[in-house]
């Protein structure tokens, strides 16, 4: 006890150093542990709490637009990972390749997927002959591989748990809808599920993803003004049809190619609610992913009738919420500690004078705000706090966005606004490679993404002074 | 629409041929395909509805007993997996090697996750100090790669889906406790969700898991008379913990080795659903389980009011059941075929007459039994109805085990009865393996389990005619 409470003081502030502060996080609200093998993560109960929620709510939220679940091998043939070669390129290098099956070596390596667009193409081949036999609407809950140097909990780890939804379309108007249905679907589940707000927008052609026509995404501004990339959904025209020889017979009985899609997020998401949210008192969860939303802590629960009456309120709130009870013999300070670095929603103290009141205390986790509610009204009241702690914490992350977006018409400026803090700063790009690349060597900015709704920052890209096309958001990233 | 009722047509008998049976279902009830990754399956919507239909049942079993789901890395250091010697003996002949990442060559090789034992014993170790940490009761859903000569979907594929549950215990009894715990929830599960009867009982050494100090197991009886082990429970004692040095500081302050067990059941249970209860028209499915539980069939269509009266009930049922409404311009005939093909417990039928007369017709899939059902009565009547399907199926299976289950008490029976028919034998042994062998090389069966429920079939083992200490039930199986 003595020791966890300790581990509750230690935790490093968010303005001495944010990447400890995450780290601490991770290890001290037992999101997450390390594991001996190279560059992989334990996700623990609490952890994985998280993204079953997330997990939940997205998967009803793809059911209700048609999508459907299969699951496809982990491993794919090198022969067939080589098929599209943008693709392959993006790809080989940073897979794990199974070159031995027990103690006999393989014809043929396979890589263990990094995702599954060939997986899901070469079945498509199989399944796909007529229109009538699209739209195909599939997703797979699953894990993926990528080889990675450098790796972080939730945010950049060798394996890592993810969706993936491809799709088959009959048309490319058919195709390029669902690419930005899916991205609203992100976007919505972001906002008002995980209370992040999230720019919607497409990638540059540097920044899309390996064999895509466009990538889109949402980017979510970090408490420290980084960007993290939190979702992409990604067109892909033909492209891969044609490598793949995917045909079916359109309705004027020719032959002819469907147009794809696939979109994908991750245990990332997690890093971003830990880093979008959290304080110096660790987590702070929206309600809808909240393993625990609401605790109860019975006060001098020694005393006849506290731990009965708390025992009860459970049993009644456990009908509309997740909550629990915390009747250990650790201290009230403990479990205060306790539960704000675990960044459950509500805390809720019964103690005698309140059974004698008829009433309750809730103390918020975001700003420690009380509420003393009469328990006859507690059922009506909860929703409404809660509605208002959400609104409260979508707020404070759009603040600070807001507070650190910048618009910029020189690079003098972009550096500048670059070298102060972290931040999001918004130029006209003429759509030229090279002037993105010079963003990155002189203001040490990439950009994030074209937002999709635009606005004029000037008339021209401050990399080479030609016509700004489109207005980039720059910013440094996750 | 013509192919699809040939394909419907085209389903070898169960008599004929029931391997053939099997992968026909398969292949037409849209279950699983084939891919082109050495011995892995590909599962379809529908069969994935399935598993997820599963996964949700068993994960509230296992939720109510207080277990945790976390999320272990899929790979394991050859280090790591040789820690404990009877596991690694038993696991390393059939793993994948993971011998590259990206370009660079690893320095030492890792494996597939054939079973996640000694990724858990590893995250024990550092999360086990006290006895006031036990019990740690975890379970993790994900593939596991085996890596098999010849597979079947489901039976037997080189990856699979499965769930395994790893428990940390304060004492071997409770350890042993939690074995049998788990084993009775696979038990209840197979029983009262999938209409599956099973035998509870002990694995002798030589069929028990690698590294395991017992082995329970639930055995199910297919159709054709062959067993399928359905789901296991292990007791560990502590060789792991021992072999990982895990510790804990006991009630009395001195350092003690926790006790440990794990389970798992696997999408080999979809195998054991349709060779248990399909039939030459297709799967029949218990309706807990089944993607589709009612599908209405609208009759004469076309006709004022049809639509609508089935699209309003469909609406209606649509609050309890997994309800599908079949308006396409197929025959009727075709889309009794299809979903008898699929399954589906419940066909509804409404044509103009019966919205006249206020009723619908309902016919089951098991026995085609029809039923005239005002629709009135229809919210109380379908739970009833389904419940006497789920019987009629259990019962079904009950009996065809019973038909195929004998006693025998010498070798010479054993012989005959194994030569007649696929069946379970009951037999005394004497605990010899060589006399386990002998049932092999003479009579072509193997221990299925050890029931809990001992019976006294005569007084001496067959193999050796010495007193027999337990009963064996032997079979052939899956």
């Amino acid at each position: 006890m003595s020791d966890k409470k300790k581990m509750v003081e230690e935790i490093t502030s968010r303005e001495d150093d944010f990447a400890r502060w995450y780290t601490d996080i991770v290890k001290k609200a037992e999101l997450a542990d390390y594991s001996s093998v190279r560059g992989c993560m334990i996700i623990r109960p609490y952890g994985y709490a998280i993204w079953e929620n997330i997990q939940r709510i997205l998967d009803g939220m793809f059911k209700a637009c048609g999508h459907e679940n299969i699951s496809l091998p982990m491993f794919i043939p090198e022969s067939l990972l080589q098929k599209e070669k943008d693709h392959v390129e993006g790809f080989a290098p940073e897979v794990a390749w199974v070159t031995h099956g027990g103690s006999e070596k393989l014809t043929e390596r396979m890589c263990v997927r990094p995702t599954s667009e060939v997986l899901f193409c070469e079945h498509y081949k199989n399944i796909i002959h007529s229109y009538r036999d699209l739209p195909k609407l599939y997703n797979q809950w699953c894990s993926v591989v990528r080889w990675e140097k450098t790796t972080r909990p939730f945010l950049r780890t060798t394996e890592f748990q993810w969706q993936e939804g491809h799709t088959m379309h009959e048309t490319p108007k058919d195709a390029q809808e669902e690419t930005l249905r899916m991205l609203n679907v992100y976007a919505d589940f972001a906002e008002k599920h995980l209370a992040i707000p999230v720019l919607k927008g497409l990638k540059t052609d540097k920044e899309k993803f390996a064999g895509a026509q466009q990538t889109y995404t949402i980017e979510a501004m970090m408490h420290d003004g980084k960007a993290l990339q939190s979702g992409t959904s990604h067109y892909f025209g033909d492209g891969f049809a044609k490598a793949f020889d995917i045909t079916f017979q359109g309705r004027d009985n020719t032959q002819k190619h469907p147009h794809q899609t696939s979109w994908g997020l991750s245990t990332r998401i997690i890093g971003a609610v830990i880093m979008t949210h959290g304080d110096d008192n660790g987590l702070v969860l929206p309600p809808d992913v909240a393993p625990i939303q609401i605790v109860i802590i019975p006060v001098a629960q020694h005393k006849e009738g506290v731990l009965e009456a708390a025992g009860a309120l459970r049993e009644k709130l456990s009908a509309n919420y997740r909550v629990k009870i915390d009747d250990s013999d650790n201290s009230a300070g403990w479990k205060y500690a306790e539960y704000e670095m675990k960044g459950v929603p509500l805390r809720l103290e019964l103690g005698p004078r309140d059974i004698e009141a008829g009433q309750c205390v809730i103390v918020r986790r975001d700003n420690r705000e009380k509420y003393f509610v009469p328990l006859a009204e507690l059922e009506q009241r909860l929703p409404e706090i809660l509605a208002e702690y959400q609104q409260a914490i979508y707020d404070k992350a759009a603040a600070n966005r807001a507070e650190r977006t910048f618009a910029a018409t020189t690079m003098d400026e972009t550096i500048k606004l670059a070298d102060e803090q972290n931040c999001f700063i918004k130029t006209m790009w003429c759509g030229a490679l090279e002037c993105e690349e010079l963003f990155k060597e002189k203001a040490g900015v990439t950009s994030r993404c074209m937002p999709l709704e635009q606005e004029k920052v000037g008339d021209i890209c401050p990399a080479c002074g030609k016509p700004g096309k489109k207005m980039v958001v720059w910013g440094k990233a996750y």
